[in-house]
């Protein structure tokens, strides 16, 4: 016998398939189920289905809601003259942690990779076309990567046509980060937007 | 607002208390969650309630197992007269990868440690010692901790007057491991324990 009982082995496998989650951490966190009461696991495996039954996208701007229009587009406190696009869900929770930014958003889904079979069709790029108001200023606040840079001008190019403010994100040092320790693209792009003090 | 919709946080906690897994994991894996097909979220969620209700523990070696006794002690093609005894179960799996044991196993449980309250009655010591035949030879494989060595040397003690024979894991050099890289206690046993070629 080399191997678990079945169950185990099943719940393992489950693990394995997060992302960043290798064969030996599934492997603990099973074994952490199984010494665990029966109460955490009921609550995990309530957990992860109430999840998926009560999460939806949000009709305006595609971001995770429980509710038809999530708390952020349903805040009429929010300013409506500035609209934040970015890739995934997520990041919206990434802007909201720094208080920095006041607007409201718009989830791409994803990025144009021609590669992956994703073309402009595949995001939501007509809803966020049809959100485009006079006075808007658009953020794109897209990943720093070569896709989302790609996407960053392609949705650029599209609202010039439509005359509105586009914007993006700064790129330059991180803050608290060491010259030594800082690729060569981004210690060219920190000279090329050099700011006077 | 700055977090997440309330099942999602539900979910995101409940993956925070696995050991090992941060917050940003944590929430990398809740996000995977809400973002695969429903289907895999029922496959886990089952996954974690069968494995709490169909997992047991042997009855006779306290390992993990589906049955009253667990595949290896109701294997009539192992070795009875050795006895390996172990700290938890995940270690008999350790030991049956190597395919180098032939024996049977003991689960104790944990280790002596008295600052945590766990003292010889916390573990599977009398089911133990209720084991113990004539020639049976006993290994003790606990880890090579403070905590397991300190288990070890008990457990040597009390079998020492039931007149087995007692031994335990070798110590010395990992193989591959390089002298550089390996602590001073290590190389002090191997120097100890060193063997003639």
């Amino acid at each position: 016998m080399n191997s678990f009982p079945e169950s185990l082995n099943n719940l393992i496998d489950e693990f394995s398939r997060f992302p960043g989650i290798g064969k030996k951490t599934a492997q603990r966190m099973a074994f952490y189920v199984l010494n665990s009461s029966t109460n955490l696991a009921n609550d995990l495996s309530q957990a992860v289905v109430n999840l998926k039954s009560k999460i939806r996208f949000c009709e305006k701007c595609h971001g995770i809601s429980e509710d038809i229009e999530c708390t952020i587009c349903s805040n009429v406190r929010r300013d409506s003259d500035t609209l934040c696009v970015v890739e995934n869900p997520a990041d919206i929770y990434t802007f909201e942690k720094t208080s920095a930014f006041r607007g409201l958003y718009h989830v791409l889904g994803g990025v144009l990779s021609p590669l992956d079979g994703i073309g402009p069709d595949e995001l939501n790029i007509a809803s966020l076309l049809s959100r485009i108001t006079p006075d808007i200023e658009v953020l794109i606040a897209t990943n720093a990567t070569i896709e989302g840079e790609a996407t960053c001008l392609y949705l650029a190019n599209l609202l010039e046509k439509k005359s509105v403010k586009v914007t993006r994100l700064a790129r330059g040092l991180p803050i608290g980060g060491d010259l030594e320790f800082v690729d060569e693209a981004t210690i060219m792009r920190a000279i090329e937007d050099r700011s006077e003090i």
